[in-house]
């Protein structure tokens, strides 16, 4: 595929752009796109050039054919040019996104789920769902002004796991949020807030359930945007606010570190 | 300051470049430019236009004039011409570098220090100095093919604390990194390398010293690049090889957020 202009790049066409996936999803590079492969996302085309694209088809050949999906060489400068941006991972994905799932489908089986609120940053977002997959979190839910898991970067950072783990959004008014926190412990969540606030429980000791001394079944962590923090209403609909225990004088943790070490909490 | 080719710029031209800093230390924005003057670097200037200048200059005047360090009023437009970007933070800081501190400098006194071998991203550094920062790491030691931590990058994902954690390098050749790393067991430090590796031991029990059952008084963390993690070497040196739970299947954590991990369990 040696012409930019081709209607059959379109998707992958100046990606730089804040729109630039028009509702599609973006994978980048083989460890990215082959997850996408085996996500409920379903996959339109493949575009790459030299070794990538060889060991990708080589290794995915079968299933392509089977789905159907074309798979186009295209070269470097050309991918650049359709691109925006020197793509030197060799190889990109685009798939369509299928219906959101809902929070009750996230919820189902699920032993432990990170609720976000405010959370506006790609690279935080897809950190989070990065953590989240390595140490064994069910579930994301989106909460009120949090920035989109499927937006390019976010897929980037998450090492593909955006695509993975289930997430679902709670989000439009200030009404349905407050609903869709009372909807977790409806389904026996615990709901942990993460706070720098000095007051706030110790993080250990705020996942144990007071009657057994033991974590409770379900938990449900809480995170706010750094600065800002959680809004009051989430602050009080929680259960117990917990805190990581930090040296005096110095600035609370990065949001994706602070849920990487209450993940840790849980696992440990 | 109105005119982009004043030598008295010259501290703060062309920053983007690799070589931008000159062995200077540059700070951005008032709460980093705020610590560096708190630091050990002596400051050589200060840049700023609107009112970020006007309030730091509110805030810190007396001790800038005391210090003789000169303030310069630069238009916005003039600033990104001389600096090559668009310094929306609104103020810029120059500092020397002293000399560095000493291996026993950094020990001296400390309860826990990290040791970093191959990282080689400035934003990874920069997020270990804040992690460490926050969760009362006492000092950074860096090792083999370790990045600059006072590039102006680092400085920045720190918060400013590569200004004021205690850092040195046992670095040169593989004879002083084996040596580095002896030097610290024989301070009475407690090794423990963070791995992925299945067959090492749990974090949680790494720290414990087995004949009181207690952590041990004083730990050094030792830490590796994503990828490749850490050499030969550096596993046989350490005490114990330590691994944080992860699920099965996935990709482990980010350099700094495993080393966000540990200082947790050390602090918890």
């Amino acid at each position: 595929m040696d012409d930019p202009s081709s209607p059959l790049l379109d998707d992958i066409r100046d990606l730089k752009g804040s729109d630039g996936e028009r509702g599609l999803v973006i994978a980048e590079g083989p460890l990215i796109c082959g997850r996408l492969l085996e996500s409920r996302f379903p996959v339109r085309a493949v575009f790459g050039f030299g070794g990538r694209l060889e060991t990708f088809v080589d290794t995915h050949g079968a299933e392509l054919q089977r789905r159907g999906i074309p798979v186009y060489e295209v070269p470097r400068a050309v991918m650049a040019e359709v691109a925006g941006y020197d793509m030197h991972r060799g190889l990109l994905a685009s798939a369509d996104r299928p219906a959101p799932l809902r929070v009750a489908d996230v919820l189902a089986g699920a032993r432990t789920v990170v609720v976000l609120e405010g959370v506006g940053d790609h690279e935080n977002i897809g950190a989070i769902f990065r953590n989240a997959a390595g140490m064994g979190i069910d579930g994301v839910l989106f909460g009120a002004s949090t920035a989109d898991p499927l937006y390019r970067r976010s897929v980037r950072v998450s090492m593909g796991h955006a695509l993975r783990t289930a997430f679902a959004h709670i989000d439009g008014t200030p009404t349905t949020w407050q609903r869709g926190l009372a909807e977790l412990q409806e389904a026996g969540f615990h709901v942990v807030a993460l706070t720098p606030a000095p007051d706030a429980v110790q993080l250990k000791d705020a996942l144990l359930d007071q009657r057994t001394g033991r974590q409770h079944e379900r938990v449900a962590f809480l995170v706010g945007a750094e600065g800002p923090g959680l809004t009051e209403h989430a602050m009080r609909a929680c259960d117990v606010r917990a805190q990581i225990p930090m040296a005096p004088g110095t600035d609370s943790l990065n949001v994706a570190t602070s849920a990487a070490v209450a993940f840790y909490e849980r696992m440990r």
